[in-house]
This record gives structure tokens, C-alpha cells and sequence, in this order.
């Protein structure tokens, strides 16, 4: 009987449902399309349950992503990806509050400004968006994770793997493991627990710091966490 | 002549003499270590020239660093990496203010606290520990590098290769090519140009990430960008 855990065991997601708020935008499109490939039922929402369906009918992932109004698509996953502009994040889970009680939240929402000198990080009230929502939701269990993947590489036909770690960040192990299994199930990817929730700032605004990296590079830049 | 520019070419810094603040705690000894390891002359600086010797000698690389007063270190220096605990930062580089003028002052002081549940990020007036230098340095020409690097790796005999990449942040792109050209002479690092200084912040922050993270999984753990 070999059950004893490591930190790298992950648990089956295989049978979970993924929603992707704001998923009609390029990063929710592409997680829909990078989970949907990996063969993760996948519902893109929006605001107009039109548009979601639109964009889900645009994917080159055949029929495994469907789209509907974003309260439809978080009452209808078991896990639910917050991919929306940081405008209008706080107001939308808000609204959710109830389609998304006893859910697995993932937001990787980016709090960022640009002006001449290029990209830096917004002040937010509760710390960053992650703990906005964990503010806004008391009833979800609220995780951080794919803050640093380029939608551009997401949704490029001719990319099979994509080659970064995504790190995953809360307090409920649980939910963490989950996220990290699923993040996991994107070829190249592996799903790194990160932190509490409370470090969450960071990574959100360390965004700032990899298109800085893209723009000296001219590259997509992503992290690999070492010795892991 | 192929004399066209890539965003990797390094300047030559074999000639420069690096001066590391702080160089007793094990930041600084394993900074100083891996620096002269690379034919870099070193001055570990200190409160004391006693110590800062007597650190100099603990070291395993011959006769290549030597110790100093601070400020002595810091005038005998092309390059001064400032290695001190956050308290008590503002007022040394206050009092060093005449010694680090028209220095490159490299900054890896990352201001963190720890309670009960771990790691997390001090708030800093000035936005971050390279920021709160740039304040009290007019003279000098700051940047931020070598946050996430281990001291237990750095002083490590049996590792030979350290397998990170060192991020140098600054607005002076001369000096953070420097600093890159001295990470990348330590063996296994990369030097990658990580954004303005106005984005330390969160580069600080992340080592409260990597702290969690090496807590999860017994790890050392370092940053590799992709794509670059």
C-alpha cells in the first residue's frame, strides 16, 4: 500500500466542470481552450449568453466548451475561473455571490496600470483581487492561480506544450490541490502551490514584471519554480 | 562585424570590484561566496572590519575576499550590493549616503514579516526596500537583483550549479546590465532584466511565495523565466 502523500500528489479532477467568467476575453478563451484540450468539460460565460456561445463555437476544441450567461455557466461548474477585466471584477462576483456559494473560485484577475513608463501595479483595497474576492464571497472557497499565463501562447494552434509552472495560492488545501490538478492537466504545465491567499498581491501584480521581461525580450515569458 | 545588439549581450565586469553590506549574515557570505568563486573581487563591509574579516576569512575562496568597515567597502567598490536585515536599512543607507555616491547600489533586501500562518510582505512608505534606497541615494544609480537566492544554496560546497535566474530591476539600463553581467558569472545564474524600479516591489514581496513554497515542499526554491 504506498499512500503515503506527497506534496505533488494531485487529486482526479477528471470528472469536474469548469467555468471561465469572462471567457469570451483572449485569457478566458484560452484557459477554456487549453482545459478543454486537456478534455475538461468547459463552460465559457459572459455577460450575453450569446456572445458565450459565440466565443465557445469559435474555439478550435470542438463541442467540449458551451457558453451561457456567467450565472448560468457558475451554477453549473464545479470550479469557477474569474478571467474578467479588473473593472467591474468587484461588482460581478458581487452579483454571483449566491451561483457561486460552495464553489472552488480561481480568480486570476491582474490589477495593472500602463503609462509611458510601461506596466506597474494598482493599490487594491483588500490587498489584491484574489482577497477582493475572497472578501466579496464568503460563502466560495476562493483560490488564486494563472495570473502569468500569455493568452497569446494559450490560444496558439502551433504550441503544444505550454512551459511554465502556474502557482496556485490559498488557504483551503483542498481547493488548492484541485486547482493545481487541473492546472496540471494543460500539457507542460505543472500546478505549484504558491502561498496563502494574504500573498497574493504579488503575484498578481509580479504581471507587471514578466511584460516588462516580453518587451525587452520579445518573448512570452512565463516562471518555472526550481528544485520542485 | 557583428557588432548588432541582443537583449542578452553582457558587458565585461571581470575588472569590477564588488562590495557586499551586510556580507556577515549568511545573504551576504553566500553573495560574496559565489561572487569571488567567479574571479570577482569582493569586500564584505560591516559595522565592524573586525568581523567583516574574520567573515572574509570564513569563507572557502582564498585570499579573494577581503572585510572592511562599511563605508570603507562601499568607497573601495565599483558595484555595492546591499545586503542588511530591513530594519535598520533606511539608516545605514542614510549614513553611507557621501561613500555610495555615484556607486550601482544593488539592492536585495526583502522586507518580510512572519507570524503563526508564515510569510507575508511588509508594507514600505516607499513602495519598496530598492525604493526606499533610491530616496536616500540621489547620487547613486540603484537597482534591485538577487532577492529569491538562497543563502543555504549560496554557501552550499556541494552545489556547484545554482539553478535560478537572478531578476535586476532599475530605470538605468547601463547599471542593470552590469548587475546582470555579475549574476551571470555565478554558475547555473542568468542575469534577466525583471522592469523598472517602480515594480520591486513585488519582486521583494515573492520571496514570502518562495518561502511557502520551499516550506511545502522541502525544497530551496529559485525562479527560471521561459521564453527568454
Amino acid at each position: 500500500m504506498a499512500d503515503q502523500k506527497t506534496p505533488h500528489d494531485l487529486p482526479d479532477v477528471s470528472g469536474l466542470t469548469v467555468a471561465v467568467l469572462g471567457g469570451t476575453g483572449d485569457q478566458g478563451r484560452g484557459l477554456a481552450r487549453r482545459l478543454a484540450m486537456a478534455g475538461t468539460e468547459v463552460i465559457i460565460g459572459s455577460r450575453s449568453a450569446e456572445r458565450a456561445q459565440a466565443a465557445a463555437e469559435g474555439l478550435d476544441t470542438g463541442p467540449a466548451v458551451r457558453g451561457a450567461d456567467n450565472a448560468e455557466a457558475a451554477r453549473a461548474a464545479d470550479v469557477v475561473i474569474v478571467a474578467v477585466p479588473w473593472e467591474g471584477h468587484r461588482e460581478l462576483l458581487v452579483s454571483l455571490e449566491d451561483a457561486l456559494a460552495d464553489k472552488i473560485v480561481v480568480d486570476c484577475v491582474n490589477p495593472l496600470g500602463f503609462d509611458k513608463k510601461g506596466p506597474y501595479a494598482l493599490p487594491v483595497e483588500e490587498g489584491s483581487a484574489a482577497q477582493q474576492a475572497e472578501a466579496v464571497l464568503p460563502r466560495s472557497r476562493v483560490t488564486a492561480a494563472f495570473h502569468h499565463v500569455s493568452a497569446v501562447v494559450l490560444l496558439d494552434p502551433e504550441v503544444d506544450e505550454v512551459d511554465l509552472d502556474v502557482l496556485v495560492l490559498g488557504d483551503d488545501r483542498e481547493a488548492t490541490d484541485i486547482v493545481r490538478a487541473l492546472a496540471a492537466r494543460i500539457s507542460g504545465v505543472r500546478g505549484i502551490y504558491g502561498g496563502r491567499l494574504r500573498n497574493a498581491h504579488q503575484v498578481e501584480a509580479f504581471t507587471a514584471n514578466l511584460i516588462a521581461v516580453n518587451r525587452r525580450y520579445k518573448a512570452h515569458a512565463g516562471l518555472r519554480i526550481t528544485d520542485v
